[in-house]
């Protein structure tokens, strides 16, 4: 059977200069399973973009259908006011997975995930996008919660904006290999070794005002102690299972 | 006696359009208290540039002195290449700290701190600047240690690139409120409360090569299930005493 997420089903992304990796290369690798893995595992994105030759470094919480990104905004914002017809825009996520603490200042440095996407982003317009997209939004995260909502009033659908940026390139750089001290450092009396990070989910407290309504089996996915961005891997597996 | 981190002593930023907060500016702020707070939290940041008109968000690690922030890079990759005699750029950190499920999709939300810091990056080309901002980059985050270490080679120095970016503006915008339910919406029958997350650090591992060697207390810092937020201001704090 094949797996449909191997790199050979998926493919890549093709690599030009834009997106190639250049420092450090052996990190970097082009096709999609992996870059959707580092996307996958993460609700906060950054995106970067240009107004009148500033740049911006927008924080944003982002979703991912096939190659295409959504971010969401409210129509008010600055990035939304000069997106236009579409806008250049680099989209970035990076996990800090590991601090490596080698026996030269050289060799000091952690271990990480990260997944830049290039796209031209722009503002979704037609209606019944932007109402798929919202209810993907919270889906994606939340399975099978939009429809248990209470319905989205109209002043409500006309102050929140959808961004899309199908990605036409991108790049995964991984470095998962702990401590690389020089051989001929090894001697040297220094403490060196691996400070592991994670980031993992609390215990959920439900509103305190309101009805009480039981916990849905839907959120189980986010188990106190657990990693969060297994608990993100696996929502949106649900979720596309699911579409 | 005056608290020497108070936005009274340590000011507040100039605010104009390029850093104004737009959307829900009452979550917006501008004194370095409440900006450094927020940097001093993270290792991790992301930087946005412009290449030729295209965007770019790298992640990179940051140090901050004051009111000038360092990172590093090597001085092979592409954002060094464009640095020249400076380049506008914006630095941004985020930290998510609760997802906040409600009653209605509008009011879905996040509670989160993120700090967003505008000026012109250059290089550091002065050879005892550089010098002291390599070692200034592993005593922030691990105090006493730079000495300790095999010193730098030539070939090394000459590898590793350092940008400074003097902050010119800057803005904090955070948001802790918990669930944030309209009146009205209180008795819909759906589960709302609240994930809490937390970047907490692991059980150090000690490198299984070379010499061993104890672990110095200017490491406790690092206590396994401590969170790593924490950890970073306090050695912040320790850096900055000893400076």
């Amino acid at each position: 059977m094949t797996d449909p997420t191997s790199p050979t089903v998926l493919g890549s992304y093709p690599v030009d200069p834009r997106n190639r990796v250049k420092r450090l290369h052996e990190r970097g690798s082009y096709d999609r399973a992996s870059v959707w893995a580092i996307l996958d595992s993460a609700m906060l994105a950054h995106v970067a973009y240009s107004i009148d030759g500033q740049p911006f470094c927008t924080p944003i919480l982002h979703w991912r259908d096939g190659d295409t990104l959504y971010w969401h905004g409210s129509s008010a914002s600055r990035m939304l006011g000069h997106l236009g017809h579409g806008m250049p825009a680099c989209l970035t996520v990076s996990h800090l997975d590991r601090l490596i603490l080698a026996r030269s200042g050289f060799n000091h440095s952690v271990d990480y995930r990260s997944a830049m996407c290039f796209g031209t982003a722009k503002l979704v317009v037609d209606e019944e996008e932007k109402r798929r997209a919202l209810d993907a939004l919270i889906d994606r995260y939340y399975p099978d919660r939009a429809a248990a909502l209470r319905p989205m009033a109209p002043q409500e659908f006309k102050a929140t904006a959808v961004i899309v940026m199908p990605i036409e390139q991108a790049s995964a750089k991984v470095r998962a290999k702990g401590v690389g001290d020089d051989e001929a450092d090894l001697g040297h009396p220094v403490w060196a070794g691996i400070i592991p990070l994670s980031t993992v989910i609390g215990e959920l407290e439900p509103s305190d005002t309101g009805v009480a309504v039981e916990r849905p089996v839907t959120l189980d996915a986010y188990r106190p102690g657990r990693r969060f961005d297994e608990a993100l891997r696996e929502t949106q597996a649900t979720w596309e299972a699911k579409k």
